[in-house]
């Protein structure tokens, strides 16, 4: 899991990202940033609706390089808006375990959060849409792009993908074991952590698959990155 | 795994809440929220920031009857802003499986979405404070509560809880296998589903744990609803 570096890291790129609650636990660091983006299968993509609304939805999402990429319809809102300029919030977390404390009031979660602000552009050349849609993929199933039939044109036109720059950003990590209040290390309360992995079962094949098709090694052997433990 | 109604179920209780993509995934049903609520740990937390920019949070929330509570640091710049009367978006999104198309554009995933949309109101009376931290508690780990010291006036003091009333909210649920147009079914590539599953591990005992102290059974047995896999 990565670690919130012990010596200061770099700085946030600008105030609005700069974190104010258990700084101890923010890193301004890419490579913090990148894993969590790279682990991470769901990404939350906020912008302000009419009337000051958020709206904020599940998305898939891939890093290629300074670049996050998010796809939908072309008819999404919440994509037209944020292809037309609006400003967006990209948060990706993952959740390692519980950890209970003495107290009631210590109780945390050791997780990994990374925050990107920025405005999204618009994908509309197809070559590189069609880069963008691969990175989506082979982030999601590495190894999947080639195993499947490639976009058309007017699928490629029926799909928005929007193009998020690795600019403004911060990171979250907490990790280790409870930190109660001196004077509760006395108390006879069970304390520690409970772990918590996203795990793959076994691959189901699609009933309407035909006779023969083994099941690719893409999807027999799937893991995630930072993902330790072994299939079930 | 909840499943999207076959017959038409409630309507959404206002436009901005009325699904426009993927209505058949949609649901306005709350046994169809409340399982989402209940079974997921973390909660995504929207609020429009100065300038237009949105901010989305990761934060640990608990369903009580109608309301939504969630809890935070008293300084949190979010959590103060929501207290003050920023509309919110809290987002719940549950990640079931990939599902793996015999086209590219056709690669999906399953996942049960939750989003409620309002005003957040601070609960400041200590007993209703509790009772919504222990919520909270009780969500995250079940029986935990009575197995910790209870919070301090002070302790609560220093915290912040928040209620979001569900009033304005939408489901989305995508369950199955992969729909692929009827002229890819001929390819030869292999389609179907690698389902995904939070799993806890051994609980770890914090390394300052008092010797003699056995691991309980909300540590031991942890699961959550709606996850039907074993623990390993």
């Amino acid at each position: 899991m990565a670690k919130a570096p012990d010596t200061p890291g770099p700085g946030p790129a600008s105030e609005r990202v700069r974190l104010r609650r258990k700084r101890e636990r923010g890193s301004y660091d890419r490579v913090v940033l990148d894993a969590i983006l790279d682990e991470g299968l769901v990404a939350h993509l906020g912008i302000c609706g009419a009337g000051g609304q958020p709206i904020v939805i599940p998305v898939l999402h891939a890093r290629s390089g300074d670049t996050v990429y998010c796809h939908g319809s072309a008819a999404s809102r919440t994509l037209t808006a944020l292809a037309g300029g609006s400003p967006a919030c990209l948060t990706v977390t993952l959740l390692d375990g519980l950890v209970l404390a003495r107290s009631v009031m210590h109780h945390s979660a050791n997780y990994r959060s990374a925050m990107i602000f920025g405005t999204a552009t618009e994908i509309t050349d197809p070559r590189e849409k069609t880069e963008a849609l691969r990175a989506v993929v082979e982030h999601i199933v590495p190894g999947r792009w080639d195993h499947a039939r490639s976009p058309t044109e007017n699928e490629l036109k029926a799909t928005a993908v929007l193009a998020l720059a690795i600019d403004e950003f911060s990171a979250k990590v907490r990790t280790g074991g409870p930190a109660d209040d001196d004077e509760d290390y006395a108390l006879e309360h069970w304390a520690g952590v409970i772990p918590l992995r996203t795990i793959p079962g076994a691959p189901e094949a699609d009933p309407r698959l035909a006779d023969g098709i083994a099941v690719p090694a893409h999807a027999a052997a799937y893991a995630r990155p930072g993902s330790p433990l072994p299939r079930r």
